[in-house]
């Protein structure tokens, strides 16, 4: 399948390569085409990846993922354009996270809206799924890494069963077995403010591999 | 050791019940003393047991627990008295659940503030202590019961040391060994939406004996 990413950071990076290597094909999209950390991305994965600007992602992928800084998602959902987006499923797994009294973060959304909200109202004709925001990168792509080594948890919630079906597929794919479908995108709610309890459970283990079991 | 509980619902009896078992002695608090369900409990109990006044029960108690729904909490508090409640520990076990709207519930405080933190500023001169909000109570008494059968994470927070470790102490007879302190008591706006996460969870896959483990 053809995947676009928005973001060019450690998460955009490390799960699109671990998609091209489950098969797919993976653009990274950034504010413009020819983003030097991109490039630099492409040339190490070879055929199967590419990049461009937020627009070029949206239109080349049939599922797109927002993986931005919280702080910027609506920024970067709003260039990809809800045209070019239109009909797709969209992974929001970014958190409403505020850095900017230092750690630990403040969330800047929340209780009566949530930041999947905010990108679903950004993306209208798209849908939304929001999930993997509960834990790092690394467990992204291999839950079974998770400290305590058991499968741990995964939620998703979005307006759409279809795009949720193939979300869960996608998760599948990366490792998840223990899945469990929310509702809808209102959900995220619930979800995006456990980012403050996983944040600051970490400070205090000095760990940032852990993950919830349920 | 001498326990006030305020509230006298599922969760204050059952946890009333065990800690007598454990050898303290509670006393169960209401708005008014001669509650007929804190009688009741008391008769079935014998004579470690006993009721009274909201009021009674924070002098009484050499340890405090809250435990009355979340929409009572700050009153319930603020009738137990400052000063009857002034130097002692206080378990804050409540959460800022608003069922008016229906299920799943929403948080009538968050982001900027927390009930806990509610908690701590209506009974200045007390040790407040956020942890146990964060299961049913069959699992705040009985850890080990929980799905999975693992051993699940307890988070506590609260400004005062020495309140944290005698509060420790007792979830340790509850049976909890994993237990995290996660900071002041601010950082009960971490794990109070925890609760909604909890809840959406159980309507999910009708259960209610579910409990986080990282």
């Amino acid at each position: 399948m053809k995947i676009g990413i928005l973001g060019t950071g450690a998460v955009g990076q490390t799960l699109g390569a671990k998609l091209l290597s489950l098969g797919h094909e993976v653009m990274l999209g950034a504010r413009q085409a020819g983003n030097e950390k991109a490039i630099t991305w492409v040339q190490q994965h070879g055929g199967n990846a590419s990049e461009g600007a937020f627009e070029d992602a949206a239109q080349f992928g049939e599922l797109l993922i927002v993986a931005t800084l919280g702080t910027g998602t609506v920024a970067a959902v709003t260039q990809a354009g809800a045209a070019n987006a239109a009909g797709k499923p969209v992974i929001d797994l970014t958190n409403p996270l505020d850095f900017s009294q230092g750690m630990p973060p403040q969330l800047f959304v929340g209780l009566t809206d949530s930041l999947g909200e905010q990108v679903q109202r950004a993306l209208p004709g798209t849908y939304v799924v929001k999930t993997l925001n509960l834990v790092n990168v690394a467990q992204m792509i291999d839950p079974a890494s998770a400290d305590g080594g058991g499968e741990p948890t995964m939620f998703l919630c979005g307006d759409n069963a279809a795009a949720k079906q193939q979300v869960t597929a996608v998760l599948q794919q990366l490792g998840w077995r223990r899945i469990t479908d929310l509702g809808g995108i209102k959900e995220a709610r619930a979800t995006e403010p456990f980012v403050l309890l996983w944040v600051r459970y970490g400070i205090v283990h000095n760990t940032w591999t852990h993950a919830l079991t349920f």
